[in-house]
């Protein structure tokens, strides 16, 4: 581990000695530090230690798993053996669906390549989903910013006031982000935009990862608690409420960090929009009712028990130490209370018919937006 | 300040020695510390600082205030100098109400005594209101029993599930509670309860005081965070929702800590009851519109920056030190989130004509209810 010039993306894989680094995310904003991942042991643990966590990241970093799943058996070149790793990697985290998406598709290309190509191809994959991502992410913002500008020429020489929750920046993808990539979009655009930021506990995602992202972009914003939102809604101080998801049935169902739901309700109860930016590779073909059918993945109860980031000593317990305390990392928002999806190929409502419009079965498409 | 015996309340006027002692609830759950009142403005200070905060506490607190303020101007018993302090006292803390309520019964009670007996009035009234609270939560108990029995009439052997906000407990009170008085009844008649109890960011009371007083008890709990409520909800795990409030309109519009409404709403989303609990010192008889009448405290924005009882020090800070912070230290729920008010009376809908069938417009009564 070292520190070196701020990379542009929070995974990469460095030209100068192939080999793949990530910003370890659970470090920021004290610090910078880039981590290897040179083994497919290092990825699972890079996922599970939440090093890089984000729907569309953890479906790249899955994806260079793969590539280093191939690497590992190259000598034989073992199609099953690195597929029995990749199986691994998938089941690192469970409510996320691009990564499995992403470690499958990945699987596949280097399966349909000759055994000594296979990692190769694996890595073109992985390379390719990335820059994938990073183009959903910049149509996501180009989609997204007439929101925002709708909302500004309504209230001239005042800021649109955004609220976001947890970190769906480009810290959780490649570049841009999904939920901030509308509001990048508006930034150098001259919107004036103020985000709210919640801080998103138990890991703060949002206090230390979102704050960061936008205080390095130069975007004004303002750290709350989880609990502040409704407030805010009530008072007219949040014109439009953006998060990411992790995963979102086609019938427009969304699970995203845990408390989305609540910001939810209280966007619904204050009139207000609320919108998922995400890019198709977060839509699950397969589930259709998001409350009972998403896993919803239960986390260390120790990290609501110590302060995040902090030594697991008495000192730094924030209950007392006879007290239990649970972890569920997502909730799922229904979609009756989503007023649209952002995508890559534009914005539809949270509706089966509305997303199957937008998008083929297989949920990811190459081309660019029509009208881009 | 000094460590003592566990103390059954959490103010007390010492007969040992005539001082008033309080807990000091910012040490909790680490220490057990105990320090003196010994002038107004160390009143003011304990209030401000949150050393005791629960509205029914504050209130309390505030009474000896006045009391104290009498024994500073003994000398001439100085009625002017000694409200003039008063109002300095009312202004500590802006959203609770039973501050200025108490305050100004203390005073009002002072004032109709011959001048060598104010201070004595107010000492007598103080300790009056106090155990007016005590018993307001003994009743707020017996009248919330059976919402929590009856539950547990339809779930045989398995325990009843209450999430809870902040701390409504003895802390917060005197004794017993509010919104834990019905949960401690419960428990002592041998009811199985499980409580849900919100950390309460940024001053986490929940994970710090609720947390401390539930396994003092012996009362099975879960500290969870802010975010989880919702989740829980729609995975039928929460049976009641319970809180307490700082200030309640004539209408039924509820202040409570910050992040209560976001409960009210997931609960009424997944139709689950929502209890306030309150003794009728709570009551605003002059505010019909909680969302736009009632005042809500900001706090120093620090309090969410950094960690609870940590020193300011970059290491502790919890986001970027170029990020702002906003702290709203309450939110209202609206009365038609409310399934119903558990008070010393007895239950009743949250609207006006419910509410004042029930009170006199005073707001106080000294009777016991009608049944008990």
């Amino acid at each position: 581990m070292f520190q070196q010039k701020f990379p542009s993306r929070p995974i990469w894989l460095d030209e100068s000695d192939g080999k793949i680094r990530i910003i370890d995310q659970r470090r920021l904003p004290g610090e910078l530090v880039i981590s290897e991942l040179n083994t497919v042991d290092d990825v699972i643990s890079a996922i599970k230690k939440m090093m890089v966590r984000g729907a569309p990241l953890i479906g790249v970093t899955g994806a260079y798993g793969v590539y280093l799943a191939f690497g590992e058996n190259q000598a034989a070149a073992d199609y099953k053996a690195a597929a029995g790793r990749a199986s691994l990697i998938k089941a690192a985290r469970p409510t996320a669906v691009n990564l499995a998406w992403a470690v499958d598709r990945t699987l596949e290309k280097a399966g349909q390549a000759p055994p000594e190509k296979r990692a190769e191809a694996a890595r073109l994959e992985a390379s390719a989903i990335a820059g994938l991502e990073a183009e959903n992410s910049r149509n996501i913002g180009r989609y997204g910013l007439p929101l925002i500008e709708s909302i500004a020429e309504k209230k001239p020489g005042k800021p649109v006031n955004i609220l976001t929750h947890c970190n769906a920046g480009w810290l959780a993808c490649i570049e841009e982000g999904t939920a901030t990539a509308p509001i990048y979009a508006a930034h150098r655009h001259g919107i004036p935009v103020h985000v709210w930021v919640d801080e998103t506990r138990p890991l703060n995602q949002g206090a230390r990862l979102t704050a960061w992202e936008l205080g390095a972009a130069g975007v004004a914003h303002t750290v709350i608690t989880d609990n502040a939102g409704g407030h805010l809604m009530q008072k007219g101080l949040v014109d439009i409420v953006i998060v990411g998801t992790d995963r979102t049935t086609y019938t427009g169902d969304v699970a995203n960090k845990i408390g989305t739901y609540l910001k939810a309700l209280a966007a619904r109860d204050n009139n207000i929009a609320f919108y998922v930016a995400l890019p198709s590779s977060t839509f699950d073909w397969h589930l259709g009712d998001g409350v009972s059918e998403i896993p919803i993945e239960e986390r260390d109860p120790d990290e609501v028990r110590y302060m995040p980031g902090f030594e697991k000593t008495r000192e730094n317990l924030l209950m007392p130490e006879g007290s239990a305390a649970a972890n569920y990392a997502f909730d799922v928002t229904p979609a009756r209370l989503v007023t649209g999806f952002i995508t890559e190929r534009g914005i539809c409502r949270a509706e089966e018919e509305a997303i199957r419009q937008l998008f083929s079965k297989s949920g990811l498409n190459r081309k660019s937006p029509e009208n881009s």
